[in-house]
């Protein structure tokens, strides 16, 4: 690794490109603002005239222009390194707002630590941007027993899950039938029937990735009940979406089809799950007693958060950077996202305090609700469609706080070699991978509308640990981690948004 | 990345190669045994006849061969992942002998322990054979309080360094003086003379790996005592050697000069440095007060603790895979190096699980000391000087048993790209990068002798958090980046004991 070492050195020693733009307040607009700001609506519908044809021919001299920013991404991993801020800022946002499930105080408690932050950054154009969120809560009561058989009698740690009905008052008694798969869960039929369902599937830990692991598991969760109660079930249970054998429960979303009754779902442990399936395949009766009282209220208005760092010549073309503010009700949300939200807003801090104004504007948007219903994607989509011509890149930190080995895209042709080459300036760091892959779930919706998705990709081994459970906290986040992605993000958007000719609308309407 | 599982998925459906192995008892020699085995002494000298000469084209033709092991290298990452045993040895190991610094009653107690554990996979030729090791220890007392300024008295969370001698009955008192690095250290002269000298340069956090910094700085450490001692000093200090500010001190091996009187040296925590320092840039006189009852005593036999798993066809062609035995006597040991021990026994047992035997013989060594002295690595390269002709590949995991990125090397030439091509088949699990650097400490003396250096790569973000700390227990180590080392290790392995015509004396004397 010297000759690498030794080039890094060199490229540190190089004097930092200082344009003099080291904080800049700009306006700010009222908070709770729902209509687009001016700068957004003056622009609405005007077509993108500065940026030149692409060529077949012009991707090779980019990358020859991308190789010249080299300085600035060693000097932006420098500065996050030795003096970045995201960790203190994590801290800050789960000392304010732990809890920050949408429709929470606590969500608008988060919302105004990100506004204020943005503020204390000197972004210009600051301001709330209010979306309609459900509003579930988890309630005061939450417990699955084992009754019978009476020798096991115990407490399962368990987790309701986002969205679900609460028990009748008193709970639920009966009898248990467990599933490896959702599809096995259809084929019950009359074994279903007056019993609650547990779906037992594992997460298959022989895949490469454990992100690949949850997308094969995670229907369970989501539509479980739906399955069970098809076929006459009182209630239904899923094994934690994790690789881990723990007693540690993972909550998350699900949901109810129209046409089929509403039953109480609810996660166990791991290991309360491998207990049932063992006393189960043991020929042994199980009942369970289960009893929740979470439920769903009117829905709220929340804001997703929004502030920006104005391009130079080109401030009409925007990338967006983001991460969703709100997260489950237990553990912190350290991990999801609030990591992915504090990588966001340290982006923009970094080359703020490098003097690096790129041409294009960088815009932070803080997701207002992800965790159970996707609103603040969609509303930002939404609000924003007319602008969204104008909108060349979308990047989302949401798979933890890891060590960054790259960045995922769905971009194809010339626009995936453009970003490739500025992916791999990062390989020094460890994080020059481009894989094939969505960008993160809130700046999906942007999608249909041509905007190229781009997702920081830490390490998954250790993710659905923690992801939504009681330990996602902040003694889970390594500092050293969270600044190299932070470090990775500042330089992708640096280079994106500063590149000519960089990301055109032609390129981006090739994907 | 779906290709990519499909791609998994359809390998993982092949059927395993079976050859029937599956547990070989073999000859278990007495413990305790100092010369070699029967088994290599009938060798010893005898030249390697069945390897070709390596012609340069042949690497083309074995890269192709090298992609004929996919099937395997699946078959065994997915037996670590979802079978592993590692993370279970390894609770044991740490259970069993969680201090075991060279030369003392743990070392033992995990030379045994690793004894019965290689005799219960059944692995042959297993052995202690016996190196002479220092035997250091902490004794009962180690505090550094900071008296002067009486407004900030403190005691200083500190830890003797290896080797270090005691203070005086009663400690010292003494003013302290801060440099920031040894070559300052150097240039102190008569401001060192009767004064405790701190040495506070900090490993460089914007190098991209923790090692790099870590190289940079460990000099203080390891001749610290000698420089400040030179010059008059009473006792030295030296910040701890982690990137992290904190309050959790680092040990490790310090040794002294023979021309210059020898002086008390120990290492303070990170945050306890950076107060004293900020104490004496505002010029007030500090004056601490050390205290440490260390003793180095007589010499020990300790054994390095070996098996083997003989090969088929090139049974007396060696491959060595190892980890150090011994562990800093604070912490457990469970990244430095349990971690790598155990991750060496677990690529033999998923060999021997899925009856997967190489042509060539892969023997496992448990070095009885690197921390302090390296007697088990030069030990063995000593005691099997006669048989290193035939040793042709040495591998070791010791940098933590985080997520494991690929593997470093110092070959070059046709047997470095061969190296390369296997190490390649680990990239779907993200451990396909091959890079420039040595193996390991304890397989560093065997590089003389012309066998190809190879170690473990794993991320390096976290590892100078715990490192020979407190910290550094089973609890920091995650079950799933452990078994994706495991079978990391164990896949090159295989591939590189069974290759042919693989990697030959030729090839390794081309270096």
């Amino acid at each position: 690794m010297l000759p690498l070492f030794a080039t890094l050195l060199l490229l540190l020693a190089a004097p930092v490109r200082d344009t003099g733009v080291n904080a800049e307040p700009g306006a700010v607009a009222a908070a709770a603002v729902v209509a687009p700001a001016p700068a957004q609506v003056s622009n609405a519908g005007a077509a993108l005239t500065t940026a030149p044809a692409a060529a077949p021919a012009h991707v090779t001299d980019v990358t020859d222009v991308v190789a010249g920013y080299a300085d600035e991404v060693a000097a932006i991993m420098a500065e996050s390194l030795a003096r970045g801020r995201a960790m203190e800022r994590l801290t800050a946002l789960c000392s304010t707002a732990p809890r920050r499930l949408a429709g929470s105080p606590g969500y608008l408690a988060a919302a105004e630590w990100a506004r204020q932050t943005m503020l204390a950054d000197g972004l210009e154009n600051v301001r709330w941007e209010l979306v309609e969120v459900p509003h579930w809560v988890r309630g005061s009561t939450g417990r699955v027993r084992l009754v019978e058989p009476a020798a096991h009698a115990a407490e399962l740690p368990m987790l309701a899950l986002g969205g679900s009905i609460a028990t009748p008052p008193g709970g639920i008694t009966a009898e248990l039938v467990v599933v490896d798969s959702l599809d096995a869960g259809k084929l019950l039929g009359e074994a279903a029937r007056g019993r609650i369902v547990l779906f037992n599937g594992p997460l298959d830990p022989t895949l490469p990735t454990t992100f690949a692991a949850y997308s094969g598991a995670v229907g369970q969760r989501g539509a479980g009940a739906t399955v069970a109660a098809r076929q006459g079930a009182v209630a239904s249970l899923v094994r934690s979406m994790t690789t881990r054998l723990d007693d540690n429960p993972h909550t998350g979303a699900m949901h109810y089809a129209d046409d089929v009754p509403r039953i109480p779902h609810a996660a166990i442990s791991t290991l309360a799950a491998e207990k049932l399936a063992t006393l189960v395949a043991a020929g042994q009766r199980v009942v369970l007693h289960i009893e929740q009282n979470c439920e769903t209220l009117p829905n709220e208005q929340n804001p997703n958060v929004i502030g920006e760092y104005r391009g130079t010549t080109r401030a009409d073309e925007v990338l967006v950077v983001g991460g969703h503010l709100d997260a489950w009700d237990v553990g912190q949300g350290a991990h999801d996202d609030g990591g992915g939200c504090v990588q966001a807003l340290e982006a923009l801090r970094l080359l703020k305090t490098l003097g690096l104004r790129p041409k294009r504007t960088i815009r932070v948007v803080m997701f207002a609700n992800e965790e159970n219903g996707l609103a603040g994607g969609r509303g930002y989509a939404k609000a924003h469609e007319g602008e969204l011509p104008r909108h060349v890149l979308a990047l989302e930190s949401d798979s933890g706080s890891f060590v960054p080995r790259g960045f995922s895209s769905d971009a194809t042709g010339d626009t995936r070699e453009l970003l490739a080459a500025i992916v791999e300036l990062l390989e020094p760091w460890g994080a020059g991978t481009l894989v094939q892959g969505g960008g993160g779930a809130d700046i999906g919706p942007m999608r249909a509308h041509g905007v190229i998705q781009v997702g920081l990709k830490p390490d998954s081994a250790r993710y659905f640990d923690l992801h939504h459970s009681p330990r996602d906290t902040i003694e889970q986040v390594n500092p050293r981690e969270l600044a190299l992605g932070a470090g990775a993000m500042a330089a992708l958007l640096y280079v994106a948004a500063d590149i000519e000719p960089g990301f055109t609308r032609e390129a981006a309407e090739s994907r």
